[in-house]
């Protein structure tokens, strides 16, 4: 512990020096959607690597048909686990730009009327802020320690912001280089400005489109009312009955294989504080609309669902036509929990539609992606090292939570290179990001890089 | 019966006659929803009034914010019936003007193989054509007898395939002027080539536009699915609820007050000969989609029916997006028979919708017209008059009929007028009206004619 203590006073002493880092990549406009900024991506890659190779890393500037990729290896102690580190480079747009209060690449540090510290820029939480926290942990344990406490790679992607097509080809080409014991996120949130957050588990996703048939034309409401199928009303009564009147699935074995919650998982939730009145408030509603018997958390985090995210058939414009369509589509979503099959949850949901077609009608269906839920087991190592270290620099004791949605890199680790995630960031839920006058806070640079350092000590105790 | 057969006489002798004044009329280009196309609807308008003066109306042209109406008057004996006939001289556009063999205003009297005659060209069935049976008709018995047997006024609009924007201050402005005992509209179909119909009820139409809010803006499904109310999900559930397993119409009261259909209707249908299979089968359908205990005539003429015109929510572009809608919306119409009320109709429909909405959930409702069926009473003289009459002249009895759609002005003569209407039209299904190559068969132009002549002759007998 002698050598941790004097890193995190290193990192204390230096936090000017790191903050000044910081900003000259903040100063740099990689803004990866817009091809106009192609040649700062790559200067944004270059200081990176650079700077890596400055701390003692071998980093290179990897080409892809999009923007480059930076990989930075260093080796660790004999036995020590190898940990990836996953961020990215490149921002959003700044659009309105007149909502800036500053420019938004002319980083500034602005003190708060109670005293704490932000950093303003794009990018600064999203996820330039976020990276650097684990390149000056790294930089002050090589300083004071000579080396690190793990054999350390660091991946940092520069398409993130705009569909990371090259992503899996990269990790296919590389999976060799890239693979580790385990994978280190920064790319999220804290629970709150004094827990610091692990996200265990993220909810895939199945997509599909339906488009349900019946007449070869339009016809009249007029002539065929009353006679001919109508598609807008086949459509109605097969999605109606998708839920039960608890909020519940009924495609059969949509609930199959998912494990129940863990009772410590449970208690950490119900821990939390989490205001479903105020989550549900903030959007107008106040009534939660999922499972009848399972908290909000457990419906956004544990378990799957079925949503009808477009519907469109016959007339839509304005006024009124007296048409009876010849078609309707919907677009529906499954988000899927451990446990769930993507393959077989698409099958049932398309058997549980073709049984339900009236004479004359034909559904078709089209994919529209398909991907598991990511749940990282909550006996593993890794999870109970970080957690303590976590719990040990932050004033609350680390929670684990679930992610709504998905992220697909952690995905891609998974199903490319066989490694789990770690997911940990430090950005808070009013950074602004991708909004005008993005922010980091002081408090999530510093003590954020102070974690890394925690948590590369605890996992190089592991060996 | 010497008078009326001097007038059939009269009538065949004067065939061709008849076919030329009828192609000066179809060479006037009176597409009336093209303005550059004002003044031939105008020239259409004055040959009508010319003509119908040069036999022996007080006929004029009479001016509107649209297109003039023509207005003739002739009175017949003491005691005979008023008679009102409507028509309208205005046409169609006639792209895809390639599609035609001849001019669409250089008519043509064409032999088709199996010696039968046709007219062809843009208005020779809607509805010139028709219009002119009638006017032909008038001429003959006033050439043979002197005079008309009923007092007869003619009303012919010129805004009919446009809106008819001018017709219901044009009625209110003249009421006492066009009120008559009955009118006389002809402007549909016959049930087929050897029999004639009359369209003894017309549904009516409520059209509704529902629109369901929930949250206060569109949502992740990543981050909100499974919690927050889905507009949707929950628009779809409702419109489900619309219709039972049976394909009734589930709404309270939606049923009241609607008769059984008499017994010789019932039969009259039944001995159409009318092939569902035939019906269905020409747009792809097989299997009737209505009430499961009503034939497909009764679904489409004497049933009413809730049709899902269009819906749309959410994200609807190509691809996928993983929203959840703040909002979604379906219009709907209803049909209406004999006994519904509109606004009883729409009040149900939308206490319905209201009954179901979920918490968090507002429905916003907007109107879309409504309007009552129309129902000739069965047993009405004037019905039995034309019946009689028709079945005299064609090879087989006049049929009456249904007709699921609404013809706008039967309606207002109703409403405004308070004047029932026979509706006796001699176009066939395959007259092409609205597309390229419209022709008016010269059996229907000229038993029309004498159809006509032969009830007139029925209705001045009444007296």
């Amino acid at each position: 512990m002698a050598n941790l203590d004097s890193v995190l006073a290193c990192l204390d002493l230096n936090l000017d020096r790191s903050v000044g880092r910081l900003n000259d990549l903040l100063k740099i406009p990689s803004i990866s959607t817009d091809p106009a900024y192609a040649a700062d991506c790559r200067r944004a890659a270059e200081y990176l690597a650079g700077d890596l190779s400055a701390i003692g890393f071998t980093a290179s500037v990897r080409d892809t048909p999009g923007h480059p990729m930076v990989v930075a290896h260093r080796d660790g102690p004999e036995g020590a686990p190898h940990v990836l580190f996953y961020g990215h480079y490149d921002v959003q747009p700044v659009d309105p730009l007149d909502e800036w209060h500053t420019g938004p690449f002319e980083p500034e540090v602005k003190t708060m009327p109670d005293g704490s510290k932000r950093i303003v820029a794009r990018g600064s939480a999203d996820d330039k802020g976020q990276l650097m926290t684990f390149v000056e942990a790294c930089r002050a344990y090589i300083a004071e320690t000579g080396g690190l406490p793990c054999k350390v790679t660091i991946f940092l992607e520069g398409e993130e912001e705009s569909g990371s097509e090259s992503l899996i080809p990269f990790l296919d080409a590389n999976r060799g280089e890239l693979s580790a014991d385990i994978a280190l996120v920064c790319d999220t949130n804290m629970w709150d400005r004094e827990t610091p957050a692990i996200a265990t588990s993220l909810r895939g996703l199945v997509g599909e489109e339906v488009v349900i048939k019946a007449a070869s034309r339009d016809l009249h409401s007029g002539y065929y009312g009353g006679a001919a199928a109508n598609p807008v009303r086949v459509l109605s009564k097969i999605l109606a009955e998708i839920h039960d009147d608890n909020g519940r699935v009924t495609i059969p074995g949509f609930y199959d294989g998912i494990p129940e919650l863990p009772e410590e998982v449970r208690r950490i939730w119900d821990d939390l504080g989490f205001s479903e009145a105020e989550f549900l408030g903030e959007v107008g509603l106040s009534v939660p609309s999922g499972e009848q018997d399972r908290s909000v958390l457990e419906q956004l985090w544990s378990r799957p669902t079925a949503e009808f995210n477009g519907i469109s058939g016959g007339y839509t414009g304005k006024g009124f036509k007296t048409v009876i369509a010849a078609e309707a589509f919907a677009k529906i979503s499954f988000r899927l929990v451990a446990g769930q099959d993507p393959d077989k949850i698409r099958a049932a949901f398309r058997a549980f539609v073709n049984e339900r077609l009236p004479a004359d009608c034909k559904a078709e269906f089209h994919p529209h992606g398909g991907s598991p839920a990511i749940q990282l087991a909550f006996d593993s190592p890794y999870l109970a090292a970080a957690r303590t270290a976590l719990s040990e620099e932050w004033p609350k004791p680390a929670v684990m939570i679930g992610m709504g949605g998905s992220i697909p890199v952690v995905g891609e680790f998974k199903d490319r290179l066989g490694m789990e995630s770690l997911l940990v960031g430090f950005g808070l839920g009013d950074d602004a990001i991708h909004s005008p006058n993005e922010k980091y806070e002081m408090t999530s640079f510093h003590k954020g890089q102070r974690s890394w350092a925690r948590i590369l000590a605890a996992l190089g105790e592991r060996r």
